[in-house]
């Protein structure tokens, strides 16, 4: 009797996380590190998709998504498969989905929730198509550790999002994803929704999902 | 006589774009879309690297790296593998070696010599390292082309170098070559090298060769 009861509120937690309140932590795989088409490939393929097939990204395909974006490749030293200019590091990354949005800690591999708010209207901006992705990555700034938040320090920051934008992208083309990088966003609100701060600055946001 | 003479010249010709005056066009090879590891793989090689053979690049190589750069994978549409900014297109990329400097024609998917000078020592500024490998790309922006030159226009001209640098790192990783992304150099110099004009900004560049 004790031992059913356990089991019915285990079986009753593992369903908050699938269908109820978004799970607080969302543990990633390991990258899986044979896929996809040959380097060369993913340049032929590289392309804008603004079609999403109207499904969530299975969780081995975010996990390599992420991990390709801005993963530690080298987790030793603590460096990625983006660099960042004099090694900042001050490159964030968030996941924007349905149910709320996530931090993306890449040291401990993990999506970190942030909020349960949907906030995929305000990534899209005035493009409603940008919504219908299962998953926006958002590329921010952390203008602290950037060393300065001068005109300088921007567009050297602006250079370090365009190298995880292209990191994205050429995953997707090259693992057979649909993606597209964009500047047009809600600003505004957006910045509110992932609670960041004044030496935060929004970059880019890339909806991914398959192909419809 | 006649015949003999003419292959005579044929020779000293061919000659000459090889060991004496750098030829005015270099023309690539289509790119080998077959080449490199799967896409994954690519990711998790990249890192920076500051030492290279002393070894000139074999004509596919250099045909190769340049179209993942930013060569066209759609040239029915003129599009390329590195995307910009509301399809601007106004990134340009020069190639600097021992025996001049050469702009890449995209379109054309040709190099045409700007000049004869050795203008590695620019790129390398205070980091002699740099002027050691056999080729450096430098990545421009024609911010006539951009759609104005004020500080968001600089910004997002810096994310689409960001953008190509990413390609040329992740060429470099799939496919087995040195290089490292590098916002240090001598502007002054290298840009009146470059004979570039007021509206145009270096932003980065990439030493690239085989591993030492």
């Amino acid at each position: 009797m004790k031992k059913s009861l356990i089991l019915m509120l285990l079986g009753i937690c593992a369903a908050c996380g699938a269908h109820g309140q978004p799970a607080e932590v969302i543990k990633l795989n390991p990258p899986n590190l044979q896929r996809g088409e040959v380097t060369m490939q993913a340049f032929e393929q590289r392309r804008s998709t603004r079609e999403f097939a109207d499904r969530k990204l299975a969780p081995q395909d975010l996990s390599d998504l992420m991990w390709a974006a801005n993963g530690m490749n080298r987790p030793d030293e603590s460096k990625h498969t983006s660099p960042t200019a004099r090694n900042r590091q001050q490159i964030m990354l968030y996941v924007v989905m349905a149910e709320g949005a996530y931090f993306y800690d890449s040291k401990a591999h993990e999506l970190h929730l942030v909020t349960t708010d949907d906030l995929r209207s305000y990534v899209a901006g005035p493009q409603a198509f940008a919504a219908t992705a299962p998953v926006s990555i958002v590329i921010v700034a952390d203008m602290e550790k950037a060393g300065g938040n001068d005109e300088r320090a921007r567009i050297w920051s602006g250079m370090d999002a365009g190298i995880v934008s292209q990191s994205i992208s050429l995953f997707c083309s090259g693992c057979g994803f649909a993606t597209v990088p964009r500047a047009l966003m809600d600003h505004e609100n957006l910045h509110k929704g992932l609670k960041l701060g004044e030496h935060h600055i929004i970059y880019l946001n890339h909806p991914v999902g398959y192909f419809k």
